[in-house]
Order: C-alpha cells, then structure tokens, then sequence
C-alpha cells in the first residue's frame, strides 16, 4: 500500500540478501521507522518484541530470519536449530510454523551449498504468496460490501463496517487480511466507513488500522473495545471483518482477546461477523478451539502501562494503575464457529464448519 | 471507607456548610487530591467535567450544590434557576434529577429564610440515606457470594467476580453499590478475587476501582475489557456485579459503555449477571431502554488521548490515536433486561421484570 504516495511493505529482503527492512511497528502511529535486521537473532527478537506482528507477516519475517541463518550456516544442523529456535519466538500464530516448514522442506533434500539461494527464493516466494493470497481475500470479501451497498431499501451514507485489532497491510505483506475488502472496496468507489477498535491492551487498532487506513484515505472513526456492542444495538454496524491467528477444523477462530465479544454483540443484533482467512491460518489438527488453543498470556506491563505521544512529541511510557496492582494480559480468545458468519478466504467465502473446511483444502484439479 | 486508615467519604459538607469537600477522581490512582467546592458553578463544573462521577455520588454532590445556591440567595427564582441549571450538568445519571426534585419537594414549602437549615439538612439526608441503601445492597449481595463459596463441590481458592466501571465507594457517598457485597464479604472473611475491567476510555476500573480494592486490601486483577469473555469461558468468573444509571420499568439497565458486552458473555457461558441498583436509579417512567435513554456522547479527546503517571512521577497527557484519526465517544450502553440475572437493591435481590419492579416500589406498610 502507499504510505505518504510510495508503495510500501512492512517487510522487504534488501538487494544483497543479507538483511530485511522492517517497519518497527511499536512506534506508529507517531512515528515511521525502518529497522534492517542482518540476523536471525535480530529477527527473532523483532517477532518476540512485537516489531512485526500479525500471523501472516510473522509468517514472513520467520522465513526470512531462517534465510538470514542459512547464510551464517547452512549445514543440517544449523538449519534445524534456527528453525527450532524461530519457533518459539511467539506460541500462538500458526504461520509461524508453517513458514519454517515451508522453507524447511524446501531446504532439506538441497546440499548446503545450494540452500542459501534456495532459502531467499522460497522466503520471498512465501511473501508474495501472502500478497497474492490477500488480494483474493479482498476481491471476495468486496463482494460481501457490494452486497450491502445494492441492498434495496437502504437509507444513503457509507457501508459501516467494524474491525478489531490490526488485521491490516501491517500484520501481512501487503494489503491485510480483513482490511483487503475494504481497500478494495474504496478503490472500487463504494464508500465506506470503518469503526476501529481501539485493541486494548497494545492498541493495535488506535495505533495501526487507524494510521493504515489514514494513510488510504478510508473514512474511520477509532472507538473504545466497548462501543461496539452499543453501535449494533442501533444500526450503525453493517458487517464485522476481523482476522484470525489460529482457526481449527470446526471453524472456531483464535484472534485477538476481544473478538469473541464482538461475535456475540453481532450474533445478538443479526450482524454479519466474518473472519478473513489465509488458509494457511487454518490448522486442521485442532477441534475444539476453547479447549486445545494455547492462549498466550503476555506481560502485565502491557496493561499496567502505555506508551503515547506526549504534546512535546516525545513518546512517554505512562503508568495507568496504581501502585500494587496487578494485571492479567490472555492475548487471544477463541469465538465458537456457532457465532462466525464465515470465513472469507482466497480461495473463496466459506462456512465455519468441518466439512466445508476440510472440502475447501481438498486438493484441487 | 478506609484511607490510609482513615475513614474517607468521595463528598462531605465542610461543617461551616459553607462549602463541600470532594476528591478529585481525575488525578486518581496516582494523587488523593481533596478540593473545596464553595459555589453551585464549582459544584456544576466538578459534574460536567468528571472531578465526581458515579450516579449517587453526582446526586448527593447536586444535592448541596443547590444548598450552596440557597446560600447565596433563598428566593423561589433563584432555587428553581439554580436547579434547572445543575440539572443539565450530566445528561444520563436518574440521580441527579431525582436527587434535586427531592431537594425542591422539601424547600418549596418553605419561606425563604427557612431554607438555608433545611437544605443542608435534606443534602444530609441524601447523602446518609445513600450510605444505608448500600450497606443494605451489600448485604443482599454478600448471600450470593456466600452462596457460591458454600457450593458443594466447588474447588478451593476465592470467589472470582468480575467488575466494570467503577460502582465502588467512590462512586457513591460510601461502600458503592457493585462493591458493597465484595466489601461485606472480605470483612466477612470469605476469600474474594475481582477482576477489575480497565473500562475505557475514562479507565475508572484500572483507576479508581483498582485503587479502592487496594486500600481495603481485596485481591484483585486489571484487566482490558476485552479479556472478560475468555475469562467467563474457561470457568474464571464465577460471578459478574455491576452498577447501574438507570434501569427502566422493564429492566433494562442503562451503564457504562461496555456492560453489555459482558452480559452478552455471561449468557452465553452461564455466570450469573448482576446488576446493583438502589432503587433511586430505576426510572419506572421508561420502558424500553433502548430506544428511549439518551446515551450520552463525550468528547473524542477521552478516546484519543489518556493521561498516566510518567516514570518521573508527572501526570502527562499522551495521544494515542494517528493525526487526523477521529473518534466517537458513546458514555453508555444498554443491556436489555432478559441478560440480567438480578438487580440488588436496597430492599432485596428483584427479578428485571416489569411486574417485580413496580411491586418493589410499592408503599410499604
């Protein structure tokens, strides 16, 4: 997307290969800034420390970190202990994983000396499969906004649609997940409005979807984690589109603490909730989301303090709490595949339910 | 409620009853700030802008803010001007009408010159009354949360009960409605735990509720609203209590913005869902609540920006939000009756049916 009129990704290789620029994502929305990572360290600690975040473009900046180790060594056992190592730098999105997987397979049957060429073609081949992949969720998601724009009888003014977190061109490598239809959907000239959820407690949408969509030029409005509810009691909320980090062969769907009680504030006032997902987000080893998803429980601190621009312009940390207590942070919930519309993915919009799903990664003609 | 060991009420008439001593919530938790009101304007400009919130302690505040009027002139135009005038300090809060009709009820009546004593004495009044309804609010709660910690079976540890807003001490002239069972049951020496929504954008959960539970020694966690639903769904609360602004002749409650967001998941996962509510806030000439309350609509500066205590021990003022990114405000929500499991009440626990209700309020003999 473009940021100030230049075409922008959140994570690109550099020419000579032994590098990747990243936005550090935990200073917008004051302030744009590239890092270049040269190692897989410096990688992991990006994906640890929330530099990057969002499923896919963690997908992305781990392949590249394992493309980053392959150059200091590409022997088996390199191979496999930066893999290992990767992996655990964040326990919940399942694209982490599956990236190192990727490249893993790639890798393998390869000797050595062939892997490091191997490793950035298949790295940069995962990031424009995330940008390919994206811009097929925006076309049949755009069809679900065209939907309520042509609805008969609909008073004026803009489909008004409502997102959580950041499931914008910051969490992939371009275009988002569940902001892709409503990119598209302002390109194609339907006009749009997004409440933004703010995302307590690290503000993604305040701080991210809010700057993204300033930057495109899409109408928005940021508003509590509690409106929401409020704004479908009366009307004001026409379709939710959030992403996902983990959905399992039922159709339940891992995302951002607070989705699921957008799902019931829709579910109640007969909102449309629809997840946008890669299907690379789907994990068909798991059932019963509730029950089998490790949610990750991040720092107190995160809740206890926030970090804002103050009207000097410094960004300042501020405590929030009083001193002496304590905080509890559970990054994601888990909404039952009962309350999910359903699932807009590249590969077309589909039921929240197992044989639909497991029909939808059928192999294909 | 204890300070520092010493016994603190959120407003007391100074003994010259010439002025009013309040705490400046807005600096809370980080500074206990007590400041003298000494006009009906302060008294207006403390309501408008936050110093006091909370709908029985804004009533009682009003209550003297029209003693102080009477101070400065007892004439019929100036009390019905001064009474029209406080009335439109906050637009939701039942209390604040119902607490300055009860003040003119007692003045009206009288010469000029006998109105000075007896508003004072009725402002009195209003505030002990207050004090007596929530101690009895909080011994009808106290036998749910007795209830639940004698149920057969139940693991050890505390009773978890998960809050919003703030309906503590502060928020009345003592004990508070939603915290008046918690308070009686930690005296009592049941074991509690309360999970303390941050309740954005104002955050009076992380800031005041917090707080309070901190000065009474009552174990308790912040957390963002978003995290109540995974907390209800992996069995964590055992119990929801919340304060309420008005509630209709139906039951339906009008609170915070959010509240119905988590009576939304209380249903959906079987947590009892309470709502404590002195009668002086139920509004029997309303119905419907969602159609007919007026939702207050505040300043989008309270979402866009936040202030916390810097590590150098200032308040500052920090922007969360990009350049150019509005925001919307709503103060409340609605949560329709048929979410509510009871309403706590000063005369007992009251089914949120219009039938119960208007018997409620029926003379006693």
């Amino acid at each position: 997307m473009l940021v100030a009129g230049h075409p922008t990704r959140p994570v690109r290789a550099n020419a000579a290969q032994d590098g990747i620029v990243v936005i550090d994502q935990r200073q917008l929305p004051h302030r744009l800034v590239f890092e270049t990572l040269a190692t897989p360290q410096a990688v992991f600690a990006a994906i640890r420390d929330m530099w990057v975040r969002g499923a896919p473009l963690i997908g992305a900046c781990a392949a590249y970190g394992l493309a980053l180790a392959v150059n200091e060594d590409a022997s088996d056992a390199a191979l496999e202990g930066a893999a290992a190592s990767l992996r655990r730098a964040r326990p919940t999105a399942v694209n982490l994983a599956w990236a190192l997987d990727r490249l893993l397979l790639r890798l393998r049957p390869l000797p050595a000396a062939a892997r490091r060429a191997a490793a950035w073609s298949e790295a940069d081949a995962i990031a424009e499969d995330d940008v390919a992949c994206n811009a097929a969720i925006g076309r049949h998601g755009l069809a679900l906004i065209e939907a309520v724009a042509a609805r008969p009888g609909r008073q004026g003014g803009p489909v008004n649609l409502l997102t959580h977190c950041n499931a914008g061109w910051l969490a992939t490598v371009d275009w988002g997940t569940a902001t892709a239809p409503i990119y598209q959907a302002h390109a194609a000239g339907i006009a749009v409005h997004v409440w933004v959820d703010e995302t307590r407690p690290r503000n993604q949408g305040a701080s991210l979807t809010a700057w993204e969509l300033g930057q495109a030029g899409v109408p928005h409005t940021v508003i509590s984690d509690n409106a929401g509810g409020h704004l479908m009691q009366h009307g004001r909320v026409d379709l939710v589109m959030v992403g996902c980090d983990r959905v399992t062969a039922r159709g339940d769907v891992c995302n951002k603490i607070g989705t699921y009680l957008k799902a019931l504030a829709a579910r109640d006032n007969r909102v449309p909730f629809f997840v946008a997902m890669p299907t690379s987000t789907l994990d068909l080893s798991l059932a019963d989301g509730l029950r089998e998803i490790e949610i990750e429980e991040r720092s107190p601190r995160e809740q206890t303090h926030l970090t804002g621009r103050a009207a000097d312009g410094r960004l300042v940390e501020v405590q929030l709490t009083p001193e002496g207590s304590g905080a509890a942070n559970p990054a994601f919930d888990v909404t039952p595949a009962r309350l999910v519309t359903g699932l807009i993915t590249e590969r077309g919009i589909v039921e929240a339910e197992e044989g639909a799903l497991r029909r939808l990664m059928e192999p294909r003609a």
